[in-house]
C-alpha cells in the first residue's frame, strides 16, 4: 500500500464526519476559524532512511530542518508560526551528543522565528530515529491563503531560486558534503517572514510551499482551483542552471503563489523593497477543464516528462 | 540518553522563549486560552517494538488504541476532544489489509466520541511502524483541570478499576490473547465523557490520566501542587485483586483526580447517577514539604517498593 493511498483511504473514511469547524484537508495546514482569527495546524513525520540518512546530515542540521519544513507549511498559509510540538523516537545507539545537537538546532531555528515549544513526546525506538513535529500558526482569518483560490489570469510566482536542494542531495549522494547546494539541502531556509507578509496582501490568491518540485506541487493548486497553467520555461529561476532539476527537485521550501495580474508588478516591487530579494514570475493561470501545466520555451510549447520528487 | 532526559533538556532550552499565550509544559495537554475558551493540544508517538508488537495486537485494535491514548489526555484536562491529526510511517511489508484495518479502528473510535480527522502525514518506513497522533480539545477555559491544582485535604479518586491493562500485557506475553485483561490492554476505553463531565465540576481540582500507574502518576500531581498523599491500600480498586499490579501497571487510561473533601460524596453520587458506574475514593492529599505517597494498609503505614510502569 503506498503512502498516498493510505492518506486518501483515511480521508474517505472521515468524509461524513462533523469537522467541528476545522476546514477540509487539502492545504498545507488545516485551519480553525475563530471569529476574525485563524488557528492553523500542520504535522510532518521525518523517518531515518527515508527522509534523511544519519551520516548525511548533522544532528544540529536535522534539528533545524525538522522545524523548518513545518514552519514552511504555516508560512504557506499566510500566517505566522507561533508554537510547535516535538516528538522524537530515539534508538539506544543515539548518544547524548547527538540528542543535544538536535535540540540545539531545533532551538536555534525556533529562536530565529520566535516560535515556542509547547509540548511533545519522547520515546525509545528499536529501529532508527523518527521525528514528528506539529506546528501551530495564528493570525487574521482574512490573511489565510488556500490552494483553491487561484483564478484564470493570475500571475504565478515562486519565492526564490529552485533546485538547490535537489542539486545538494545529488552532491551528498556522491560524497560532496561541502558544496553550497549540499548546505541548502541540509539546511533549508523556510520563507516564514515572506509568507506572513504575503498573507497580508489581498492580491495574493492561492499559495503553498514547494516541497516536491513545482512540476508536481503546482498541480495541487490547479486541481483545487479547477484551472490550468502556462509556465515560461526561460523564466524559471534555476539555482544550478538546470530547469529539470529546478521544477522536479524536492525540498526547496520556497513559496509558490498566484497573484491578481494587474497587481503583480507592484507586489514584486514591494517585496523587493521589503526583503531585498526578488520573487520570480514564472507564468500564468489559465482557464482549463483539466489541471495541466503547459511549458512554453521561448514561445514554443514543449512536452517534457517533468514530474515531482519522490523520497528515496 | 534516556527519553526523559531528552524532554527535560529541550524544555530547558526553551525556558526563556516567549510562549505566545500557550501554558507551560507539565499537564496532559498544553493549553491556549482564547478569551473564555481554551484550545488544548496533546501528541503521542507509538513505536513498533516499544509500545506494541505487530503480532500482539490487531491492526484495528492498534488504530483504536492510537487514538484512545490521545483522547484520554484531552479528557484528563476536563475538555472535549474535537479533532485529531494522524501521521503514520509504514514499512513495505505492511499490506493494504493491515492499513485498512488500522484506519477502520481509528475511524471507529473517532465515531464513538465524535472526533474529526483534520490532517496528518503518511510516509514510508525502513524500520517498523510508527504512529503519531495529535489531538485537539476545546471547551470553556474555566473547565480546564491542571495537575498543579490539588490542595491539602482533597479526596483522591480514580475513575475506574486499575491494573487490567498490565494484567492483560502479562497474559499476552504468556500467549494468552483471549482473556478479558488482554482485551483491556489491546483496547483501552478512554474516559472521554467522564473527563468532560468532571471538567464542569468546580469541586474537582487537579486531574490527569493514569498511563504509567498511580504509584508514578500521582507523584506528578504532588510535585506540581507541592503536597503529599495518603493512599488507603484496601480502597484501591484492583482489577485482578492484586494491588501492586493495580498501582504499578501501565496503560489503564483511567482518570486520577482530587476533589474538595466536603463535596466528594455528592460528586461520587452524581457521577454514579450520570454514568451508572462508580468512581473510587482511594485517599487524600496532605500537606507535605516533599511530594511523597504514604501507603496506609488497614490503618498501618507500609513501605512497598511500588513504582510506575516503564515500556519494555
Amino acid at each position: 500500500m503506498t503512502e498516498f493511498g493510505f492518506i486518501e483511504h483515511v480521508a474517505r473514511l472521515f468524509a461524513d464526519a462533523d469537522r467541528h469547524g476545522w476546514e477540509a484537508i487539502g492545504d498545507d495546514c488545516t485551519v480553525l476559524p475563530l471569529g476574525d482569527e485563524a488557528i492553523a495546524l500542520t504535522t510532518d513525520l521525518l523517518v531515518e532512511g527515508v527522509h534523511f540518512l544519519r551520516d548525511g546530515i548533522s544532528a544540529r542540521e536535522l534539528g533545524r530542518k525538522s522545524l523548518a519544513v513545518n514552519l514552511s507549511d504555516v508560512a504557506a498559509m499566510g500566517l505566522k508560526p507561533r508554537a510547535t510540538l516535538l516528538s522524537v523516537a530515539l534508538p539506544a545507539d543515539v548518544g547524548k551528543e547527538w540528542a543535544h545537537g538536535f535540540a540545539a538546532g531545533y532551538r536555534e531555528l525556533a529562536a530565529e522565528y520566535d516560535v515556542a515549544l509547547v509540548g511533545g513526546d519522547t520515546t525509545a525506538s528499536k529501529n532508527g530515529i523518527t521525528i514528528s513535529v506539529t506546528a501551530i500558526g495564528r493570525g487574521p482569518l482574512a490573511h489565510v491563503k488556500r490552494r483553491a483560490a487561484a483564478r484564470a489570469g493570475d500571475a504565478i510566482f515562486v519565492g526564490g531560486e529552485l533546485g538547490a536542494s535537489a542539486a545538494g542531495l545529488e552532491d551528498i549522494l556522491k560524497g560532496r558534503h561541502d558544496s553550497t547546494f549540499a548546505a541548502a539541502h541540509r539546511n533549508p531556509a523556510p520563507q516564514v517572514f515572506e509568507g506572513e507578509w504575503l498573507g497580508g496582501r489581498a492580491e495574493v490568491h492561492a499559495m503553498m510551499d514547494i516541497s516536491d518540485g513545482t512540476a508536481s506541487d503546482l498541480l495541487h493548486i490547479l486541481r483545487a482551483s479547477s484551472c490550468g497553467a502556462e509556465i515560461t520555461v526561460e523564466d524559471i529561476p534555476a539555482a544550478k542552471g538546470d530547469v529539470a532539476t529546478a521544477v522536479c527537485g524536492g525540498e526547496d521550501y520556497k513559496l509558490l503563489f498566484t497573484v491578481e495580474a494587474a497587481a503583480a508588478d507592484e507586489l514584486q516591487r514591494d517585496f523587493a523593497e521589503r526583503f531585498g530579494r526578488t520573487i520570480h514570475r514564472i507564468g500564468r493561470i489559465t482557464e482549463s477543464a483539466t489541471p495541466v501545466i503547459r511549458w512554453i520555451d521561448r514561445g514554443r510549447e514543449i512536452m517534457p516528462s517533468w514530474h515531482g520528487f519522490e523520497h528515496f
